[in-house]
């Protein structure tokens, strides 16, 4: 008789963004016709570059016809296009081998993938509020979870020190959902921690092409003495170049990781070439245009329009004078709702009275609580009505009246 | 301190394509500028129909267009594909409903992953000689495998009976290594025996496309009375329509199937949430265009080239009067190695004296011994030129001096 995995009942509902539709559509129902703005999931607006649209019609058209045709691609992504992340890394003063590199369909796929190659007897941290990948993907294989506070305490920025000490780490730098990032010596913190106490930190860094102040804010976990001993780094195209409907991420182990006596690195090729078959070519040619000089010059220009959006938002809820983290080094921003009001009761009231949707900062975890989120992922119309709105709403009458 | 998946020390060694790749190697370093004949692997060789890259073309297009740009797509993949699917599915009299059927990037991936959903302590079941996806996956999660042979006494076939009975059962027809596909009455037997033991079957119909006999050999389980409620089927466009490089494929989970209580279908909704993102939008758009009336007369065309290269691989095995299955309804040709050689003694010959490389039976399993697969997918001169050494090498004497 088949047994099912028990730790299906072990989940949460998927409640955030399942609870969000719900409310978004009696909305709908009792206005018929009337427009919502959506800042709520991350999702991007901006269409691919150019000079990535016909890399990828290029690696079409190989693959229609034979002299050109490829198969079955290398499970660990095509060397070119690994010559072409390890290039980037580069840029930003990070030396990765090819052979650390590996090319998935995307970071989510990864990160949730990757707990394949541990024991279900680890002890995981996460910081709360937290992406709720790293969480539901560790009950469902059923290990402990620890939460690192996140909170006005400490900015937005749990730091190490939990005892017993976690055998995983998830870290999310710049962070989703509050927008801060780690500096250099708050991210050394955490490797050091690591490395005494042999824990191997799981490091998302999807956002890390929004971080401007590269003096002060790593882009990449490596960047940190130490790390290619304790860490994996998680990387994604959907926010630096807006393939989030193209499909592509990677992931780099570094040689010198071992846990347990085996090389990491070692175990993942195992891993995704028994359960995976590497990433579509035309995708592949997508993304190493990405990192061409033309690609990154023209990314960086959506990259700016978002900061933008962002600029525009954080400006809006600082003149409004609420507490507030991310907006800069960052495509979040993560706002305490104003008088106190809780997260969910915030959601209804803009929703209601500007048909604007964000995302409530309870559905992260505890310390969401009472705070929100927006994204800077709109449009710059649909992002500046938002905040006219916002405007409207909250303004003090003092103020209005000036 | 970090504890790694004990499960990996259980996996052997990736044995047949490493040692393959190693022979191969060895050989032309020995023998530089040698040409080789490649029938080992079964991967496709001919270039996609053009309907489907000028579809695939299009979702670039879309992609590169603020108006028809798409973020991330649905979990499950977009309506327009799982409609294609089950479109697709009644072209052969098969009712599925698009809310069962879940795209992705490929049917290994799904084989791969949908261990996710099942207690370790269930006891799997492999036909063998078996496709080793089957058997890592399961072996990397902790389950106990029993065999189930497949050999000459049951014509590479094997038929349910086990005691005790397992709780997972593998099946993949058209068989890969071995070219065998089940009857009607033949997978009922599965259905009937799984529905008693109350255990899932997880079928692999990579090779559909390649049944001609349709009255005999269906090409789905869920062509089979019963299945609905015990069956998971996996599917794929890597064979179908040369998709090996291009990464699609679907997995049906029927609304009624259940264990322990548990909608099968939703689990796995649940797992393709927490871990996927969804296939890459022009991906969907072109696997979309190969279910189209035009796609479907294209591939056909392809798939007919790789039959009548099964048919000359069978021929020259038949003429030579080596024992074989397969090579009608697949892509696949099982032979028996002449004069009782074993499998990598074969190999080894074959290599050596006339350059071409096929896939020793013995990786596949036990049953495998002394056994042989050749794929059609060469090209046909590669394949024609294969079998004219083939012939040269093997035939007798006596035959050669007519």
């Amino acid at each position: 008789m088949t047994k099912i995995n028990k730790n299906f009942s072990n989940l949460g509902e998927n409640y955030l963004f399942a609870e969000i539709a719900r409310r978004v559509n009696e909305f709908k129902v009792k206005n018929p016709g009337r427009e919502l703005i959506r800042l709520g999931i991350g999702d991007v607006t901006l269409p691919l570059a150019p000079v990535v649209v016909e890399a990828m019609k290029k690696g079409c058209d190989e693959l229609g016809v034979k002299e050109t045709f490829k198969g079955y691609p290398d499970y660990e992504g095509y060397l070119f296009l690994r010559e072409a992340v390890a290039g980037y890394y580069k840029r930003f003063g990070v030396k990765i081998g090819t052979e650390e590199i590996f090319i998935s369909d995307g970071a989510k796929s990864d990160a949730g993938n990757i707990v394949d190659l541990f024991a279900p007897d680890n002890r995981v941290l996460v910081t709360d509020p937290v992406y709720p990948v790293y969480v539901d993907t560790n009950i469902l294989s059923g290990r402990e979870i620890v939460y690192a506070d996140s909170n006005e305490d400490n900015g937005f920025a749990a730091m190490p020190g939990q005892t017993p000490p976690p055998d995983l780490i998830y870290l999310c730098s710049p962070n989703n959902p509050t927008g801060t990032a780690y500096t250099f010596g708050q991210l050394k913190a955490w490797v050091d921690y690591a490395l005494e106490n042999k824990a191997v930190i799981l490091y998302d860094a999807a956002y890390e092409a929004f971080i401007e102040d590269e003096g002060k804010y790593p882009r990449s976990i490596f960047a940190v003495d130490g790390a290619r001993r304790c860490a994996i780094e998680f990387a994604s195209l959907s926010k630096t170049a807006g393939f989030t409907g193209t499909r592509c991420g990677y992931t780099v182990i570094p040689l010198e990781l071992e846990a347990d006596g085996m090389r990491l690195r070692d175990l993942w090729y195992r891993r995704q070439s028994t359960k995976f078959n590497g990433v579509s070519y035309p995708v592949q040619c997508a993304a190493a245009a990405v990192f061409s000089d033309e690609g990154l010059s023209q990314i960086r220009e959506n990259i700016a329009y978002y900061k933008e959006n962002a600029a525009i938002i954080s400006g809006t809820v600082k003149r409004l004078g609420w507490e507030y983290t991310g907006g800069v080094n960052s495509p979040y921003i993560w706002f305490k709702c104003p008088g106190n009001t809780g997260s969910w009761e915030f959601f209804d009231t803009l929703l209601n009275s500007a048909g604007v949707v964000g995302t409530p900062g309870e559905g992260f975890g505890k310390n969401g609580k009472g705070w929100f989120r927006f994204t800077a992922f709109g449009s710059r119309e649909a992002t500046a009505s938002a905040m006219n709105l916002l405007d409207n709403l909250y303004r003090s009458d003092t103020v209005r009246q000036k």
